[in-house]
């Protein structure tokens, strides 16, 4: 198949020889006892406990195959599982992925994808152990991703206590900032636009917050009010961000701003996708984290605010 | 939201609302310490390893909802996933769901969708622990099961050995012919139209089988044919099933292959879908398992025949 891998579709190359194309030669860590290619994989979890999360991705929903190449919705798909598992304190182990597409999909664009969950998954220490390829109308991705504590106590997102600070490690409203520049067709802005394709959460800081003591921990996967107000209603309670907190976020995305005559903080406060991680801590947060606000006691419903105030943007993301 | 539930859409309802509805007072095993609401579930692993898998289901590819109800596509999505994970000879102890469905699809036939689910999930001793929903134009279907291996080493496809006895335990060539029933509007034939939409896998059969000391184990989802081809495959072994020993399925079959004409025989030994488990042991199978074959020294490639002959049919399912 090697030769006319360029030219020929999934329904040419035949299932089984695509599936034995996109696992020939990986490598998985040492915890993966069983790889692919059997009924299931067997991943060693000796903390006795696992972590389970999943994520799945709809081509012209959640990405755009004129905007992002195969590698890069590979590696995507990856990152948001990820980010997941870092949320919750503990370290990605493997994932197993779920491949829908059209028969005259490339092969080669199966391969890309392929490619870049590899590349990711390895970035994060984990493994693709397993998958299923079937047909479908249009590109649909999902992926289940397993984690270890390693000890730990998982990091939810009801512990959050009055008194607490609210830190964030990872960007905010690059994400979001790159869409709006893809969607105007703005050219330019090559980080922004860059980092809506292939978000970069910050891995193995889920861990280090968990180490530090993270009372509470999410993602920002729907917009950092959206997901911070997962925290105050899970925690019950009153969460305040300090605007100036979040000026270098603002500052970062300022000139795509103007550039399209936009509100930066929107994006910032209302944008998802960056998976930055967002954690409640009872004293100062470790290196590579910083306070952007604090937790206070629910007077009335809990809630989310900056500056004491209601933000007046759209919060956040939802699927329909 | 359940007043006017029934007339509702996910797009009204909005997402997460729908999500709550989905997961408000389900049951998990005591076995799941985190369930749906967090970023991740936290599911125990008391062996040290955790097995996992993934199956896809796109509509009208491999459902269609004028056939099944909502109920029966989420049972069907858990019990092909929990015959991978009972083909490993594991417990099942964990699901993960992905759900794409239409802006309008009606909140009621999500929650049907989640019911069927949850029920057949609850039949093999596991919980449904999270999931993502997203808008998508047609139904996607995505479940990843975890599974517990207590103790046992994993059953591969590679373990199979010349002079070992091939059994098989469930039922074979039934949804293939109620697929045929289906597809050419013939009525009647009740329990083999319900079985395509439903399988039945022989839940707790895997684990029967490992503890009997089974080499070698798959699920048939493809074909038993093709499925024994990867057995074969895999070990670098022949082998060679008795006609004599799959008479009582052809018999289960037969009159619905009179109705339509077609060969029995290309249902039990090319038809997917049933979901029963077939393996090779080195002595007689456990109760509730029939030898079917037997395993020989490969001369040439690795094959499977049926009384020393090639079987002149379609083997089996491939997703291109």
């Amino acid at each position: 198949m090697a030769a006319d891998e360029t030219d020929s579709t999934l329904a040419e190359s035949g299932e089984f020889a695509v599936i034995d194309r996109l696992v020939r030669g990986r490598s998985q860590p040492a915890s993966v006892t069983v790889g692919p290619g059997d009924d299931a994989a067997v991943v060693a979890a000796p903390d006795g406990r696992t972590v389970l999360c999943t994520d799945m991705l709809v081509q012209d929903r959640h990405f755009r195959l004129d905007w992002s190449s195969p590698h890069d919705v590979g590696r995507k798909a990856i990152a948001q599982n990820a980010a997941d598992i870092e949320a919750m304190g503990a370290r990605p182990t493997a994932y197993v992925v779920g491949f829908a597409a059209p028969a005259d999909t490339r092969t080669a664009d199966a391969v890309g994808l392929a490619d870049g969950m590899w590349q990711e998954a390895d970035s994060t220490g984990a493994g693709v152990v397993g998958g299923d390829m079937v047909r479908a109308p249009l590109w649909v991705i999902s992926v289940a991703a397993l984690g270890d504590l390693e000890g730990r106590r998982p990091v939810l997102r009801s512990g959050a206590e009055p008194g607490q600070r609210v830190a964030v490690c990872g960007e905010l409203g690059r994400s979001a900032a790159g869409y709006a520049l893809w969607d105007n067709g703005i050219k330019g802005f090559d980080g922004l636009r860059r980092r809506h394709l292939v978000p970069e959460p910050p891995y193995g800081q889920g861990r280090v917050a968990a180490q530090a003591g993270a009372t509470s921990m999410i993602d920002v996967s729907d917009g950092l009010l959206a997901d911070l107000a997962h925290i105050a209603t899970a925690s019950g309670v009153y969460i305040d961000l300090a605007g100036t907190a979040l000026a270098g976020d603002v500052d970062a995305v300022a000139d795509a701003a103007r550039a399209l005559g936009s509100d930066p903080w929107q994006w910032v406060l209302g944008g998802g996708e960056d998976h930055a991680l967002v954690a409640t801590f009872t004293a100062a947060p470790p290196p590579g984290w910083r306070v952007i606000g604090e937790v206070a006691q629910a007077d009335g419903a809990p809630r989310v605010t900056v500056d004491g105030a209601e933000w007046g943007g759209a919060a956040g993301w939802q699927s329909y």
